[in-house]
């Protein structure tokens, strides 16, 4: 089968054989797959990966385990989105309900485990939604990352009396602006692509170029930039909060200087790390249409053109790019 | 009177003119107050703040305004210790109850305030907590620093079944530990001082030189030291929280190499920014005789044995330094 790997830093589509499920694993046919921030990241060295990038996808199953329960759900054509920790299901962590931080897990694309920009892939059962037909592929190739924007309201109450400012136009700051817009708070995007901005007001959400003046109960620091975390925390109010969802807020390489974090202790600010997300939200708010992630598509392209499309997703102003195999 | 002031960087003794209480404040009479690392730090730079220092203090009211409602309980020769943040009593965060955050507060010895290291000092009427007959002053000046202690509890639910790391054993990882332990948390120390340590377990309070192999529910960080953070980071559990009470913990004049925060966001840890707490329950614990913080005291000296009394508290080992004026 064809896939795109990452080798020595480079991104190169591959002839690689067609995976063998593990025992408890389905084989899933790839119909749809989308690039993300932290691929690009990938391929800037971040994690050490090597192999099949590729976390975000909409597909189908291909072959199911033997001893697979049909009461799960999946069947042979059915289309899945899937969650991309596989944990080990026995430590602690799996024990109290954190397989998504499992010390032994592999990550889809991220960490020992081949991805999704290829024909196939293979995941765990349990990681595999079944996908509604009122979600058409273009809506649930999104599943993955609008899950990882619900994540923060698994761990911040956001009350509709809060002013949140969301920092970062790009493809998460969207899809989180748009999730805590849809819980009643009062949004506001910082970014810095008018084109982008244009698109949140479209969706109803105060967006502008400039920082407010009047500092704000959460800032959910979504640009990608060490810059982007001094700035949030500027911005946070005393005792408010700060999300911060980039894994790349600082990059230990850059050689900027340290960030003074006094400022947390002195206005106790409380920062929240947030990363990957729930499947059954994410699925449930797709299907009844109570938001619109199609129009943060800039770009398809076939699974071929793999290498072209990676270079479109890291242009400035690109949002959304996916993969079609 | 008799000032212990910062000038251009340099602690000297110092004759100034006794205050004269503003409108709404009261005049003090310093009984006894103590070396806080902050006033180290104070010394070194940090706030660029010049004047008298010191802000854990017990004394007792020399005057009072006129117009003062004797239903505060605070008459002349009441024995007091004090707030150290001065709000305005009307802005937003004033109006929030989050005066300790006013934007325009002074702050005792520490923010265009002069401190308590003196023959007088002057704060307004609230923010003075009458101490009741049960607890001594060389307990009572002690009620600053453990309302700081107390102010974990005030931001994160510490619960019987958690594990909790304090990182540091010096005078605020003492206060620290012994208000989880009271809790019901189990607390283990790490420290780097024997003798330190040997006074938490003289206190019932597991601790150590080494760090745990397994990662804690709760991390405390008191070291302040930037590798404190860094340690921190590496001792709490995936979805932990790592509470930050050092304001020094990272020092931009350094030159360290920048701290990666990517694991925050990977192990969705919560950083909880701590700093002053609350006075009530602080007087109330140490009435009730639930802790005893007297065996933290190293030394005491007179307020004209100023300076000695400040190379003392700097040198490695020392934990509280009394100032009697």
């Amino acid at each position: 089968m064809r896939a795109l790997q990452l080798r020595n830093r480079q991104v190169c589509l591959a002839e690689v054989p067609t995976p063998e499920p593990p025992p408890g694993e389905a084989l899933v046919r790839v119909r749809l797959a989308g690039i993300c921030h932290t691929d690009l990241e990938l391929a800037r060295g971040y994690m050490g990966f090597a192999g099949t990038l590729g976390h975000e996808f909409v597909g189908e199953v291909a072959a199911l385990p033997a001893a697979a329960r049909p009461s799960a759900g999946l069947a042979v054509g059915q289309r899945v989105v899937g969650e991309i920790n596989a944990s080990c299901q026995q430590c602690a962590a799996c024990r109290a309900g954190l397989g998504r931080h499992c010390p032994r897990r592999t990550v889809l694309g991220i960490l020992a485990r081949d991805g999704a920009f290829a024909d196939y892939l293979t995941l765990p059962l349990g990681n595999l939604w079944p996908v509604p037909p009122e979600i058409p592929d273009a809506a649930a190739v999104f599943v993955e990352p609008l899950a990882a924007a619900l994540e923060i309201l698994e761990q911040v109450a956001v009350r509709p009396t809060e002013r949140v400012v969301v920092l970062g136009d790009g493809k998460l700051g969207q899809l989180v602006a748009r999730v805590l817009h849809l819980v009643g708070a009062e949004v506001l995007v910082v970014g810095r692509h008018p084109a982008k901005l244009a698109l949140l007001e479209a969706a109803g959400i105060a967006a502008r170029l400039d920082p407010p003046a009047e500092r704000a109960d959460i800032v959910v620091e979504c640009t990608g930039r060490a810059a982007g975390l001094a700035q949030a925390m500027r911005l946070v109010r005393p005792r408010g909060t700060l999300v911060l969802k980039s894994t790349v807020a600082v990059d230990p390489q850059a050689g900027a200087a340290p960030l003074d974090l006094a400022p947390l202790v002195v206005d106790e600010i409380t920062v929240v790390g947030s990363r990957c997300g729930p499947f059954g939200p994410a699925l449930r708010l797709l299907a009844e249409h109570r938001l619109d992630v199609t129009p943060l598509i800039s770009a398809e392209y076939r699974l071929v053109e793999g290498v072209a499309a990676f270079a479109h997703a890291g242009q400035r102003g690109t949002l959304k790019v996916l993969l079609r195999p």
